[in-house]
């Protein structure tokens, strides 16, 4: 940031959803000089170039880096580590770095390793504004408005650095909080990382029996919702599998747990034990889309 | 039906969502001289009345069937046996009966107890066309129009009276198919309870924990849509669970055993095995929202 009013060059690694709103959204926002876009495959990048989303395809990261304001890494959590590998040696003093990745204990792990004297320069960042799209295609300058973003600083940070990650957060439109990286993956194990875990387990489950087609063919609204989050990614949710697996397989048994109980009461034929279960969860999801209680945005809210 | 184009007299026993919906979606065909409702509560009687879905409270069930053309059940299915028992003797030859109980066979096992000689005039019927809304102030003329609805025929049923029942569905705009009450269970323990005791059994685990708010507090789109159906009805989704107890035991041991799978693949970090699971998830979930490949409605589709 040469001065304080908007960013010169923005170097994306990751031109697909998340990144390419990032870089819209700034554009939209006319707080950035030029994008310049890193990905793995040639074509999204000239797609990306074509929908206006960068201006540049890059080809060598370390000159782009050495002459940016802010990078946001916005690959699949797993290739992470090689573009920190490939970026710590060009992390000047005024350069910011954040990212998009769904995890985060993982990620900073990894920059610990890579990032050595420069970690300060990097502070990791959730935007929880997912979509079963993914690709540059989906990307949207308002994806990030209204949307909750989870910052997680970390001790070697700076304010000013800090500030000036929020910042560009804040431009895109969202609305910052912070967590620190543990407690964020504890959160989303089980908010977001198991829901998606549960559907992917129901549809593949369906999918792999002899007469799928009966099934998928009666199959309606209630199902079409809650299994809208299994036509996901799955290279990025192997990934946060991977990243966040101890919080996950926490969630998992606890989860499990649960439904043993169920079962249990459902082979007793003990209704009164359903009922309760079922009236708890009605309770909270009614308490719960009518808007958040202690006072946090309404942004997650239905 | 005094005549082919239109019932006389319509019995509801259950005036909410579906009940109420199926008199409203007469009432707007102009098939129905006038709909008699009975339930549990005084007051949602009175507000069907002031609703118009029904036109009179009833208060004599058995004068009310013997002078009506068709009788739906539409009470939670563990109310459907005391309302066979009291309605039984007065079931006329002429008079049909049908149910909107999401599950069969335990109605039918019931209906073959209390019926006795007239369980030919009972068809009994699923209307796909849930919501997480229930009572009759969420009742719709057009709950059914081109959902499906599953009718499961009796040996004992003539041609005449399926004929009969298939028609009062058709003229709420439904789209009719048939399956044994057996199929029908398997298939909806499947595609229907499973999803919802998995939503059910999610909310119900986080609303338990001590910090349940900050949990609740960074859901988002993807939880919303996944936990939809854990705002249903707790009563009613008790007694399915309850009358379907065997097929949903089994769907839930498959499930479970899943489970395991994938988080044995996630201890042990095995991210083919993972991100196999999700692709074949995401690649039937995103066929099954195209459009069904078997010929069947497109109903069901998003």
């Amino acid at each position: 940031m040469r001065n304080s009013s908007r960013f010169g060059r923005v170097v994306v690694f990751g031109v697909g959803l998340i990144g390419g709103s990032f870089a819209l959204a700034l554009k939209a926002a006319g707080k950035v000089g030029e994008v310049v876009g890193f990905g793995r495959t040639v074509n999204a990048l000239i797609r990306a170039m074509d929908l206006g989303v960068i201006d540049r395809v890059g080809v060598n990261a370390g000159q782009e880096v050495a002459g940016a304001d802010l990078v946001l890494l916005a690959a699949p959590v797993g290739g992470i580590p090689e573009i920190l590998a490939r970026i710590a040696p060009y992390l000047h003093d005024e350069v910011v770095v954040t990212d998009g990745g769904s995890t985060k204990a993982n990620i900073v792990s990894t920059a610990r390793e890579h990032l050595g004297e420069s970690l300060g320069r990097f502070v990791p960042a959730h935007p929880i504004a997912g979509a079963e799209n993914s690709g540059v295609a989906a990307a949207r300058a308002d994806l990030f408005r209204g949307k909750r973003l989870v910052l997680t600083p970390l001790p070697e940070n700076s304010e000013r650095t800090v500030a000036k990650v929020r910042l560009a957060w804040e431009w895109c439109g969202a609305d910052i909080c912070e967590l620190t990286p543990e407690r964020h993956d504890r959160v989303f194990a089980a908010v977001s990382h198991l829901p998606h875990l549960l559907a992917f387990a129901l549809v593949c489950e369906l999918a792999e029996r002899e007469n799928s087609d009966e099934f998928f063919g009666f199959a309606a609204g209630g199902f079409r919702d809650f299994t809208r989050i299994a036509a996901s990614h799955p290279e990025m949710w192997r990934d946060i599998c991977l990243s966040n697996r101890e919080a996950i397989a926490d969630e998992l048994d606890r989860y499990s747990s649960r439904l043993r109980d169920l079962r249990s009461a459902i082979e007793r034929g003990d209704g009164a034990a359903i009922e309760t279960i079922f009236g708890v969860a009605r309770a909270a999801r009614r308490a719960w889309a009518k808007g958040p209680s202690d006072g946090l945005s309404t942004a997650t809210a239905i």
